[in-house]
């Protein structure tokens, strides 16, 4: 019923714009958004949190075009493929927009034979998927990125891109939050323990990956209903993905008698109990959590897969903290540069790719529902006149201090009012304001007020600059 | 000849592309690059200098997804929008990557129905034109904006537009440049004047547009044979477009018997006048030349343009400084925003954009050239040990030091070789290690080594990060 009333409400969409097609639209394609000045502040400082924890986790930075050859794109997304935006055939390549920042990384590794290398990358992705705006779901977005490639011991790599999901998450005070994690290799190794055939593999990761919107019952009669596995499978597939814990669940596994026996999951189950001594060691799995149901869409991960998620505020009295979504997501990819290379040369990488657009809803919300006024400038002192025909004067002060890399403005007026010009640093926020007035020219002075207190003060024309960086030195 | 010569350069280029057809082709689209690691260091440091200027001068920032409906780009480009990429009808709507940031801009000022705004805007933007890559012409690439949108006593902003390009240039240090300035109203009455019918203004601009290239013999030839300009009126523009100088032209100009009748050219002298007068405040006319031969491309600009270009070394010995190419251009626009408003009603800009793909030629030439080695992190301390199974303890300190926001690395190996872990600071340039040892752990200290020194000191471990920050705070 949802997806017929969905597509009612497309139909009902569409005719609105055809009925308006004679005159111009004046919009933003479906699916994007401008950034307001507002927005932008939030956005940066979201983005400097997280380039902060990539460099200081010594990482370097790359970037690659918007679009790729199409075939550069193809065969690497399976059934998500069909999301992709590709250019027009106007001459020349067939181009495509980047779907993730993930396959033109190991483009990237491949071309310049790089073996070596731990970069973050953060840039907009496309995708044709239906957009939930309000949820932070666009079809151009941003991904930050952060990855490691190269052929290092087990699971060092791996372990140091979860403590950065944790710092993040930390850092950013989104609330409680959960890392999940699973193992690729462990989920094939239970899938053929309960029985399922090699070929459905791939159709029942993708059912067990719906597990987090959808109960264990649904799931199930899909596998046994549209995919047609059997009952007995898809009952011992349910009871292993009920399975979530830490160490404890680890090495009660590494004792099954079934996963036991099966080289992957054994193999997996190995590098879950090191990866969970380095998660240890790190101080932090009290937000981890080895999660059997976790299992991720894309086809390219072979090993430690994993995805955080945020939960409900725990003043909204609910019995069991929910989760409200994923914020960060991420994994080992071996296979992929090896696809790109010529001679199938393998880069073994793992990265996370941290999922902003959530994060900037969740923020801007807050904001918006906060007393607080943020901010869109850094501008420190409006140079403003008491008098009339002063505009001389003000461009001269202005650019003197422009010059000595004071963040200044003026309104663009030949003869704006004192009041006109006070107002405009209450409503900008400006701290500070530069008054000059045929006396202080003569007495060769400003007249520096600060805004917030309405105090005012003659500083000597040549200490102004001086006087303006000690007074907004703390921002 | 240098034309031909290219077209079969082109058609083997072509060649070699279609014999490899069958095989995959590992690069990146057609006039685009990958920026590495140097590339971003680079990039990074030009991006600080202009966006510290834009927030010096006041600016909000805004951003705008990569591409628009179809329509928001029609009609603005004149001939060059058959440059402007399309997306493919993959169904919805109709979308093309932006062309540059001006018309989105004017975009979201009539969608959001802003009437003043000082914003900027670094961002991407998409031309199918002929790439040139070694001389900064790509198919994809930056452009970094600043505008002021809103109604204003008349050229304070174009004047402080023109402060800011003089700003950059000098901040980034690439030598001597000169920033031309013109204005359509005074091209449009020099036109008239000299008998040009209405119908040919736009196409007789666009050949003056071309005399930084080529000659004026050249440009009078296309006027007279291709565009059928009479020769007389090619003369007169040809007596014109000679000229430039400061104030004492704007002048002599307005002195001029047939300029001075020109209503369209008076107002545009009567601003240019004040335009220099305001520029002689902020004391940059020494690098800023009124030239009527200055015409720019686009079709929407009403006022002043200008536009800034580099001059040739003077150690390369020429007699003139000769322009080696625009690295800045911009000017006044005041009808655009009203194309996109439903009511038309007006929103005057001025704005410039700096042509960073340019000058990151530039520097990138400049540090091949040098014997400078540019560091791609920012890492402060390695985490290393002298022995072996030390693991556990290499993870548990480069825990604790970036939980206290040192920025710090370690090998990804289990028992790495000491010498190995020092040659890595060598080569990434990090200036400490902090080496953990049997004996060292014992005492409850770490052996901290300065790499350029090779001095080795021991350190409490809970003085560590502390004494990490200060031997690293000059960075």
């Amino acid at each position: 019923i949802a997806k017929e009333v969905a597509k009612l409400l497309e139909m009902k969409a569409q005719l609105g714009e055809d009925e308006g097609k004679h005159k111009f639209v004046l919009k933003t394609p479906k699916g994007t958004r401008d950034y307001g000045p507002k927005q932008m502040a939030i956005r940066e400082r979201v983005f400097n949190a997280i380039t902060s924890c990539f460099k200081r986790h010594g990482a370097e930075v790359i970037d690659t075009p918007v679009f790729e050859l199409k075939e550069t794109l193809t065969g690497k997304y399976g059934e998500d493929s069909k999301l992709i935006y590709d250019l027009k055939d106007q001459g020349g390549e067939l181009l495509s927009l980047r779907y993730d920042l993930t396959v033109p990384f190991a483009r990237y590794l491949a071309m310049n034979k790089i073996s070596n290398i731990k970069r973050y990358h953060i840039a907009k992705v496309y995708r044709r998927d239906n957009p939930a705006m309000t949820r932070g779901r666009y079809r151009e977005f941003y991904q930050c990125d952060f990855d490691i490639a190269g052929q290092f011991d087990p699971m060092i790599p791996d372990a140091e891109c979860l403590k950065i999901v944790h710092e993040i998450l930390s850092d950013l005070q989104l609330g409680d939050f959960l890392i999940k994690v699973n193992d690729r290799r462990i989920l094939d190794g239970m899938f053929a323990v309960c029985g399922v055939p090699d070929s459905k593999f791939r159709t029942i990761c993708s059912s067990v990956d719906k597990l987090d919107k959808v109960p264990w019952e649904d799931v199930r009669s899909e596998m046994v209903g549209e995919k047609g596995l059997s009952p007995e499978a898809a009952d011992g597939i349910g009871e292993y993905v009920q399975l979530h814990g830490g160490l404890e669940l680890i090495e009660r596994l590494l004792q099954d008698p079934k996963l036991s026996q099966n080289k992957l999951a054994k193999e997996g189950l190995g590098d879950m109990k090191l990866l969970f001594e380095y998660l240890t060691l790190f101080g932090i799995t009290g937000k981890i959590s080895f999660d059997l149901s976790l299992a991720r869409g894309l086809d390219y991960y072979t090993g430690v897969i994993f995805e955080a998620v945020l939960l409900q505020q725990e003043n909204e009295h609910v019995e069991e903290p929910l989760s409200v979504g994923s914020v960060a997501g991420g994994g080992r990819y071996d296979g992929l540069v090896g696809m790109f290379d010529p001679k199938g040369r393998k880069v073994p990488c793992v990265g996370v790719s941290i999922g902003i657009e959530r994060i900037f809803s969740i923020l801007e919300q807050r904001l918006e529902a906060s007393e607080e006024k943020i901010r869109t400038t850094e501008t420190q002192v409006l140079v403003a006149s008491a008098q009339k025909k002063l505009l001389e004067e003000r461009l001269k002060l202005i650019s003197e201090l422009w010059d000595a890399g004071i963040k200044a403005e003026m309104l663009y007026k030949k003869n704006p009012k004192l009041l006109n010009q006070l107002q405009y640093c209450e409503d900008t926020g400006i701290p500070l304001v530069a008054i000059v007035g045929e006396q202080e020219l003569k007495d060769g002075v400003v007249r520096l007020r600060i805004v917030a207190t309405r105090e005012e003060v003659n500083v000597r024309r040549e200490s102004l600059v001086e006087e303006i960086r000690i007074r907004t030195s703390q921002r």
